[in-house]
């Protein structure tokens, strides 16, 4: 068995943002060279995470309404006492900070409509770091 | 180390549906006669989920009811425009396509009111595709 | 490629409640010396659940308030009939019973700003069992 990581830093330019890294997945994997085994995807931050779903600008734009739906902004929260971002914690909790992908033949179980989808929650940030780790033979 | 792939093909009736997989995954960890390590159950879909919860048929409904009111079908969102159901893209999206459960001894380490749940979002649709895959020694 | 398990029980003593269990997740690690690999969390309960997010009481007890708002004691929920519940399993299905952490060099590839907790959904209880598994290298 083989065990290897590869460590994205990614920058974010916006309050909440969705950057597609599926191809950098795709590459670990490669680079790896692993056949058959689990590709894990781990944010590293509490204010951020990993959702997998359609890479279509219309859709994409809708996520990003939807999590400031469920979590405004504006809300009343202890947390924001000591750092105004209680929303994008929340949403970060809950959403959750990682994903496992099946990994068969040296390719990512992707389904023909399925991007891997970093979520920036309380941006703009620099070098938001992503763990891409391949476990398998 | 071995890994071993399942491959479930699933037929829906319903615009929303679930379908009680439990018997299917314990099979292949049977299968390819794993003892101890992972089962990862991963949907090829970004309209549809895998969660766990009890096997109780009213219960069922209500996480059914849940899912229409958090994710109602009337909502304005961009992706409609290309394909009528972005609703059920942000409740794939937020509940997300896999679940990781430890193998001990054979078997999968579910609580005794824990059962796993296929959920389509938008069917009726033929063929869903959910991978089970089951690593370890 | 060795696995191993860790198993913790913990009583809950109010109706919702965060544990925090990073440190007992690192032993687990430690104990069954595993180098590179992966660590799965993963509690067996259907009315329980596991989230990362940062150790700030303030957050915390958010954590707690948003859950009650979004998944409130009195719905009118078919489930209700058989065990007043619905509430907690409902949370437990879309919150998620499991998360899956990458392990590095002997350590959790936790963030600075990321703790592992336990949620009680339908506490006070006795003996809320949480297995944790390692396995690497």
């Amino acid at each position: 068995m083989r065990v290897g990581f590869k460590e994205l830093f990614l920058n974010t330019k916006r309050r909440r943002e969705i950057i597609d890294i599926t191809e950098e997945v795709q590459k670990a994997i490669t680079e790896n060279d692993i056949e058959n085994g689990i590709c894990l995807i781990y944010s590293t931050h509490s204010t951020t995470a990993i959702i997998i779903n359609e890479e279509e600008s219309g859709l994409m734009e809708d996520i990003l309404r939807k999590i400031d739906e469920d979590y405004p902004k504006n809300g009343i929260w202890l947390h924001n006492r000591i750092d105004d971002n209680a929303d994008a914690h929340l949403a970060g909790a809950f959403i959750g900070p990682s994903i496992a992908i099946p990994v068969k033949d040296g390719r990512l179980c992707l389904g023909t409509w399925q991007n891997i989808f970093f979520l920036e929650l309380d941006g703009p940030r620099i070098g938001r770091r992503v763990i891409i780790e391949v476990l398998g033979i």
